[in-house]
């Protein structure tokens, strides 16, 4: 298939606060007061979770399809601890991200070890969102001045 | 400082649908009619430019202000692409999620081409999804059955 191609336009709406479109839909993403904002929504890295818990949903029903596996009423728990003192440029030798995500997936199946842990590898290796976190993604930082 | 932990919890509504809990917020992550869901939401990989939009809001106003850089009207555009092959189990040598993230950060400063440019770098290295998009991350996934 061709690349498909996906894009947000942000306005921040103060230092801790952005307003995201997305198509027709807007993500309010702020932070809570201890961390300096207005808690007016989840703040960046807890969207990082909410979009890996999204991608695995979609990704788990798809394999589980092609494999015949059964998968009923799935929940999801997805959790990181990062250090925050790179951020706040305090000296540390930890990285400024989450050193590890790990996310929980709770269901019904009949399935066995075997095949639950094979789907659970595939599972992985497809979800997009896993990829990106897991390899390494190039980014591109861009800065232009308004006229 | 001590680690921050952070966490959501996850619902799938369908299996291109999420309601995904962050503390009191909730947000539902979707699909297009064409990828299968029924466009309640961004969807997964769009949810992932609005955190790192989010994320560089706050880390672009915190670089600025050590920095003594003036940073005024910041509005954020991220974008991406991928071949959904892998995802959707096609031979494929691309990779699964995002080949690379451009994110173009557009605001009115008085600050010289150097110094905006040294900012540029440190909000890049410092940004905590970022980092996590740009460097290997660990991630886990743990297969539970429901009693």
């Amino acid at each position: 298939m061709p690349d498909l191609t996906f894009a947000v336009k942000a306005h921040s709406e103060s230092p801790a606060r952005t307003r995201v479109s997305v198509r027709n839909f807007t993500l309010v993403v702020d932070e809570p007061p201890e961390l300096g904002g207005t808690d007016a929504g989840p703040n960046p890295v807890e969207t990082v979770l909410a979009a890996f818990a999204g991608c695995l949903n979609v990704v788990a029903h798809l394999v589980a399809k092609e494999q015949g596996l059964t998968l009923r009423d799935l929940e999801l728990e997805a959790s990181g601890a990062l250090n925050p003192d790179r951020l706040m440029n305090q000296p540390t030798s930890d990285r400024a991200g989450f050193k590890q995500i790990a996310v929980t997936l709770r269901f019904h199946t009949d399935a066995s070890p075997e095949a639950v842990e094979r789907w659970r590898r595939e599972v992985e290796a497809r979800c997009p969102v896993s990829d990106n976190l897991s390899h390494i993604t190039p980014v591109k930082l861009i800065a232009e001045h308004k006229t």
